[in-house]
């Protein structure tokens, strides 16, 4: 895949998860800091956690500072325009972001595990960089982590990571295109159709 | 001690962690991804804390994939078989498979540490092995650890480890098999005798 | 800096940190290893963190477990006194000395990460070892993080350590000595003059 339209994805999913760190900060009435912390963790939290698994240190998010920095800049405006409600996380636009973010970011995740050959880590790592920098999120929010409890979320993750995993050994470019849009699409429909996984009775 | 043996008593300690991890999800109205997610990093969480303390990465649960497939097996059955209370975590059976995780889990870890030749390092991998998935799902569920709270767990864990690490300078078998047996009956006695720690007045 | 004059003020941190970790545990009616586990995680968890993000494994508090060992006396000490009210964290001596912690861990995180030559790990490492340990022990405990929440607390630290890492390239002893003096002073000058960060409307 080009390398460019990578990182603009990337990009993108960075802006979806730091509003959304940001927005669980203010409800649950943290200052300026724990919102700007709460948005990037929940941003660059996610591949941290896939580094310190596959032994990268210092981690990725430092060494390309960008994503940091995005994630700041977002958090910061998500508390200034708080009031105005132009990032609403229950819109649709929202969604559409956040579904690319998680798409991206769990086929990134998986990229760096492929050197591994090892099909159990190349979809955990995947699946943590997607669904990780949340769990973190709800975590320092005392919350049962959101992706336990409802939505086809990191289910939609798992599922486009695995397809990824498989296809990789024939054509990595492919998988990260068939892997990502599956879990785009899934995300997406889920939302529409309001699909949950079982509970017990 | 024989490998077979420690394998197996690792797969009945897999097998009790995991069904801790996915009652507490069950219990949180965690879906079934949850439950899973929940099962598998009871089971594993705490070795891969050590893991990543002592800079082995990707840590070993990856390596040996068959714990964590166990774990997801086990979890699923718990979710399916919830209504029909056969796996009952109250029990005496349970009980029983959960001390012997427990007294596995700390030896392993602690024998994973013995090259540091670092005391305090085999203490705390020992016991962050057989109790930190313990409290990766107590926090994931968003609940006070329940080793820090009550019953004589951790401390059955530690105390275990600390004879352990006294001994395996001499004879690191005998070591292994008497450590485990200290942890597995003095947390029987615990239960038995419902000891508790004493908490500030 | 003189080496010896850094050891006692982290010494001083660690009874700082450990106290702090005890009162919670104690709050939470945590039974007599919880407490311990909360002051020493409180006390190193920090630098813990920092190390395994650097990829220093094992930690360095393991290698040195001076300070592993004053934060267990201090934690048994804290629930013996309990009753006693001499650890009074709400007095004007405890916040000193959490001042002083504050200011001399974030310092001496931060120079951990000197070497990598990358100003946002040097800050993020700084910050981390100054907080990471407070907010460890409010994960545990179930709590969202103080820091997140109220009191200028890590944005001292944070101030402070953008001062050390824009010095350090031309003068580090000079550089950490005004970073910690930073810290220390913005610390207690936010709690005689209850400076609060803003949160969103």
């Amino acid at each position: 895949m080009e390398i460019n339209i990578v990182i603009f994805l990337e990009l993108i999913g960075t802006v979806a998860f730091a509003v959304s760190g940001a927005k669980v900060a203010i409800q649950e009435k943290m200052d300026l800091l724990g919102i700007c912390i709460l948005g990037v963790t929940t941003a660059v939290g996610g591949g941290i956690i896939r580094d310190i698994i596959l032994g990268i240190t210092p981690p990725a998010a430092f060494q390309q500072p960008i994503y940091i920095t995005v994630a700041l800049i977002i958090s910061f405006l998500t508390f200034l325009l708080d009031d105005k409600k132009i990032f609403n996380i229950n819109n649709r636009f929202y969604s559409f972001i956040d579904a690319l973010g998680l798409a991206v970011f769990t086929i990134v995740g998986a990229l760096a595990g492929v050197s591994s050959g090892n099909m159990f880590l190349i979809i955990f790592v995947g699946t943590t960089t997607g669904v990780g920098g949340g769990v973190m999120r709800d975590v320092f929010a005392s919350r049962n982590p959101i992706i336990f409890q409802k939505n086809v979320y990191a289910t939609a993750s798992l599922i486009g990571v695995i397809a990824f995993t498989l296809i990789q050994k024939y054509n990595q470019n492919l998988a990260a295109i068939l892997g990502g849009t599956i879990i785009f699409f899934l995300r997406a429909l889920a939302l529409k159709f309001n699909w949950e996984l079982p509970k017990a009775k």
